[in-house]
């Protein structure tokens, strides 16, 4: 399917959005389709169950899928219409950027914020998150990948931290950047609230928030007043239902064709076990950081047990800074991110490696970013 | 471009989503590319500029146009979000569902909404919206096209009836089923906010919030707290700016595909005069309108002049409801809408003819509707 290649596509590794294969860009040009249609309602109907399945969930476990277009983002407003009420005490871990901005948005909704930050490139110790948890919040929220660092949040393990000290807590793990990338084990974990998006592990092109919630965190939703309309979760979970079950529904349209593509790569991430496509980005990760280490150079997150799976974020050599090596990536066809967080913006960069790049190792996408990091850095004379 | 008309296709003639044209599917089908790109950024851009066009507004206005990942719906939260404050008082004239929705949306922001009712198939009286002014309410808000109706508002007639009762009153038309479809002259009508999206008369797919605010309205909302974070106008008003300006800017990842995909439609579009768009749309409204009339069908609205061009909300014959006609229609691949307005939902259905089916008429869209019809009906023998 060349024709969908643009003439100077540039080979895109950030962190999202990523790479995306032709049978999925294929479905998001599907013609015009009524949102409300006998053609698509079992597609979204399927898609909400495949996502399920991708987070290890369950529908016995009374798991609810939520697919709404919007960004990333939406989702950390969806969490503050829905299940935050004027007062209410909020515990943010915070590994970077992206803790900072979704405490900004819980305090909009009136969250009383309490934010445990780590150090640049670490995580919070397990004693600052006991002691958060000791008032007992309603919310935590766990960055499981902050893309401004790279770190990798050890999700298992605080939701169990949780569990024991604060079981009432309801758990909220913003995935944007590591659903269908970095192991997630929704009913097993005791999550409450899956926050995620398209463009990134699941590997279609940007435009729809994706959102698992527990039983649990419904039936809290229930019992509030949303802070919200386009969001709520009162409005949209009957229409997810009815999709579900196969029958026609409206609140808002959806993004037809998003849902589409969506579908056609839950499908082809669902033909083999999630364990593999896990593994399959911790070997794609490792190449990469095992490349780059041997060249010399540092990484933001402190060690390889807090680095996450799907991206890379890398130092630069001493004396070099973006303007030094983005451009000449660029040259090569290569697109990688700047840094993002203040405290080191410029002292770094980020690589992506999710999706067909890590899964598709056919398509020599690794291999053309690290020799092309080489040829830039000077190292390939080695 | 047939390889992508699924095999299945059927002709999408409801009041939105509707058919897209070849080029702007292929757009959709744009590879992977960062929202922060060099590729990216002009495109967006130039996307801002030419929807100040379609809505025939200017630069020098101060407008600002805002293109945010979600539905039309959205936008009605972002008036909520961002220019009322508890206790505001606004007006929301009524022709249909959309308005006692959008009414329901504004209240959650805490607005004072004194709605002013039409008859189901009629328009608010001008007696009855000055009454309504007289009590300065902050925001009035006009549903364009009720498509749950077919009512066309009179939207230069009442903004001029505003800016002679209530000159600071912010006036907001819903024109998620008139951009493009009809007539709006932002600058020339003083309106201050226009929504709408991308599934109908703009001809893109589903999943882009569009908005136009005036400097005024910018300005009202500089003053306000923001009651929510992914629409709030303060975070996103400054990367719209970069974006026209040719900077690369990040709040949340913008929905790359659809705005490659709106470039596309948006320049075909402004190829030629806006005015000439409209003419086609009222002449693709009276043929289906006079051809439905000659086989004795009547209409939702009361009269010709309160009824959309993008859409026909038309009666099913005596003793005729939904079951009788849509299934025999998408037989022969044609897909109409049921009717959606509570108080006659079993009595009428809709037919949309925007964007391609209205200016391309070679594409002989809107034959096949009138004569798949006429089949149905029996009355395609006289």
């Amino acid at each position: 399917m060349s024709e969908f290649k643009q003439a100077d596509h540039k080979l895109l590794v950030i962190p999202g959005p990523i790479e995306f294969s032709d049978p999925v860009l294929l479905a998001n040009a599907t013609p015009g389709t009524a949102h409300t249609s006998p053609a698509f309602i079992p597609v979204f109907g399927e898609s909400l169950k495949l996502l399920r399945k991708v987070l290890e969930s369950t529908e016995e476990s009374g798991s609810q899928p939520i697919l709404i277009a919007g960004s990333g983002t939406l989702g950390w407003d969806a969490v503050g219409v829905n299940l935050v009420q004027r007062g209410d005490e909020v515990v943010v871990l915070n590994t970077g950027y992206f803790g900072d901005s979704f405490a900004e948005c819980l305090e909009i909704y009136g969250a009383k914020v309490n934010q445990v930050k780590a150090e640049v490139g670490d995580i919070p110790s397990d004693d600052a998150i006991i002691k958060a948890l000791s008032s007992k919040p309603k919310v935590i929220t766990i960055t499981h990948v902050d893309t401004s660092t790279g770190v990798l949040s050890p999700a298992a393990h605080i939701a169990s931290l949780v569990k024991k000290h604060s079981p009432d807590t309801l758990i909220v793990l913003d995935a944007v950047c590591s659903v269908a990338s970095e192991e997630i084990k929704f009913d097993e974990w005791g999550l409450d609230v899956v926050i995620s998006a398209t463009q990134k592990g699941l590997g279609v092109p940007p435009g729809l928030s994706v959102v698992l919630a527990s039983k649990r965190a419904v039936e809290v939703s229930e019992k509030l007043t949303p802070q919200g309309y386009y969001i709520s979760w009162k409005k949209w979970i009957p229409i997810m239902k009815n999709y579900e079950a196969g029958k026609p529904s409206y609140f808002a349209t959806p993004p037809v064709q998003l849902v589409y593509a969506l579908n056609t790569s839950l499908k082809s991430i669902t033909s083999k076990p999630i364990s593999e496509r896990v593994e399959a980005h911790k070997a794609a990760s490792k190449y990469v950081k095992d490349e780059l280490s041997a060249i010399g150079l540092d990484f933001v997150p402190k060690n390889r047990d807090i680095a996450a799976n799907g991206m890379t974020a890398v130092r630069f050599p001493q004396g070099l800074k973006a303007p030094d090596v983005l451009p000449k990536l660029a040259e090569r066809d290569i697109v990688v991110a700047a840094g993002l967080h203040k405290a080191i913006v410029t002292e770094y960069f980020r690589i992506g490696h999710m999706g067909v790049t890590a899964v598709d190792r056919q398509r020599g996408d690794l291999e053309k970013v690290i020799n092309g990091i080489k040829e830039v850095l000077g190292k390939n004379k080695d």
